[in-house]
């Protein structure tokens, strides 16, 4: 059986190394290279394509390709499936498999670890120390123990950004529509996101992308937050109105973002600009304010998070080839 | 009963007018100036001195002003009393407070949010996404809980830094001299300070600057740890060597640093230095490195602390003033 995984990393190859010597029988062959119609025909002689796209659709063009070479097998080395065109897939029958759930503490930790850096004014350290001003005033910091955390969305991330918040000693509250038994049994659960707003010093979003959880952060809702609210989403670009975000920032109404996750992401994030123009001046000046730290939606990438993605990826496409559904299969 | 507190920062009026609100049959007189041989004279007329010294000395030419003023009463609003001439004040009779404990979580919460950061390579992202690389790779980072934490020294600071690092997910082993009995029945002391070299991947220093403890980090320690060890010094500056880290940085056996304390901090830190000439090329050298984190002795530095700091300065003066002894006297 052989597997063509593209758009490897060498982190990601790392991970591929080692589960092919828990699998002898299977030969991978990876390539830095993404899956493109230009490229599709590099899968040639191979049963299974794998791959994390960022942005690149895989449609008619490159999946007609694939089809042609007969390959039907296609996995994903991450959950988000918006780059593929389900029509397609469905003509060609293929079976597709996504990694839904893999290391939560990845982005719980980077989450929390960020709030803690804005109630404490460390970037404005950071930014103090690098142009060699070494004095303490005005940069006083909050404790985090002293806040009142927020958590929204108890799934297995928001569950851990839970623990970690608790272990600073800080109060938590948490929201969801849907509630764990654990975090009800703590008592943790106020009754509506509203609530939430109203008394949290920091706010973490961890719920997924729905439409109807779109802009759940607007205008509206920080007008109901703590003056000195700290914001952070490692969740998902769409559940903010940057522009509202901005607006508050601007209004001294927030103290901190910490913004892992952009609603304007896709072809922005994961690309090396040095030495570019910059396409994005709203994300370019929130880069240079010392109260908002931004990150390329890396708080998933960890080197356990990035091994147990590709070991997925890579049971999932056995499992298929063996005639099984993996767990991991996309229903469409 | 009238108090004059020298140094007052914007941060500790606060302090300073709360305390006030509590105790309006004292006055206190707040100034920035600090307390020197020019300004004594500003003492005249109160009760009580009270300061914040960092790298100014108190001797003969300071404290003969404030005897012939009829002054007798001196209270930190600090811990260390290294600026302070006990020959000179013994002579004058003086009678001393300083402030041995304040918030412990002020400087554990920075040692454990400094050293995750270095296990997740955030500050090396943090540079990339100032110059517009919003690539991925190869900026990976370790998973917190995925790391075995190594405290030195259990005391008020240690122990809570024990409690965030479990609160993350981490293994967390421990040394001290002294066995704290709730940390011994947890079982996480190791017997001796190489053990816990040798077992951990974060080091967090917590033990006093005694001269036993002076450069209890150095190329012998080094060796001894792990590679890519990641060594916080949030304690005292004299804990570590200096050039023994900088050269395992150099060799990349450690793989992040963060230093609050530094050996020569005297005169250094709590200074701005924007547009004059830097006078410490080890420490600009640190600064630029994107795996150590400089900040300049400002983990104590929260809301929480400056106001218990505050607050029990002014307390101890005011019990001098009573005829009582304060527990913040100090002995000499």
């Amino acid at each position: 059986m052989k597997i063509i995984a593209f758009g490897i990393r060498e982190d990601e190859q790392v991970a591929v190394d080692v589960w092919m010597t828990k699998h002898p029988e299977v030969q991978v062959h990876t390539t830095s290279e993404l899956l493109k119609p230009q490229t599709a025909k590099m899968a040639e002689g191979y049963d299974v394509v794998n791959i994390l796209q960022a942005g690149i659709p895989v449609g008619e063009e490159t999946l007609s390709q694939l089809h042609d070479l007969g390959i039907n097998i296609l996995t994903l080395r991450n959950v988000g499936t918006d780059d593929l065109d389900f029509d397609v897939l469905k003509k060609y029958q293929f079976s597709v498999s996504n990694v839904p759930r893999y290391s939560p503490n990845a982005i719980a930790e980077h989450a929390m670890i960020q709030m803690s850096r804005l109630f404490r004014h460390m970037k404005q350290m950071d930014i103090k120390v690098y142009n060699h001003n070494l004095a303490w005033a005005p940069t006083i910091g909050r404790e985090v123990r002293k806040q009142t955390i927020g958590i929204v969305g108890t799934g297995n991330i928001g569950r851990v950004a839970i623990q970690i918040a608790q272990g600073f000693g800080a109060k938590v509250i948490a929201y969801d529509k849907f509630h764990n038994p654990e975090i009800e049994a703590a008592g943790l659960y106020v009754d509506t996101l509203d609530e939430l707003f109203e008394q949290a010093d920091g706010i973490s979003l961890h719920v997924p992308g729905l439409p109807e959880n779109h802009h759940m952060i607007d205008e509206n809702a920080i007008a109901k937050m703590r003056d000195k609210v700290v914001i952070v989403n490692a969740g998902r670009g769409n559940l903010v109105d940057t522009d509202a975000v901005i607006s508050g920032l601007d209004q001294g109404k927030i103290d901190g973002f910490a913004m892992d996750t952009y609603e304007d992401e896709g072809g922005l994030f994961n690309v090396d600009w040095t030495g570019k123009e910059f396409p994005d001046q709203r994300v370019a000046n929130l880069i240079t304010r010392d109260n908002v730290i931004v990150s390329p939606h890396t708080a998933f990438y960890t080197w356990t998070a990035s091994e147990e993605m590709v070991e997925q990826s890579l049971d999932a496409g056995l499992a298929y080839t063996q005639g099984q559904v993996p767990e991991q299969a996309v229903k469409f």
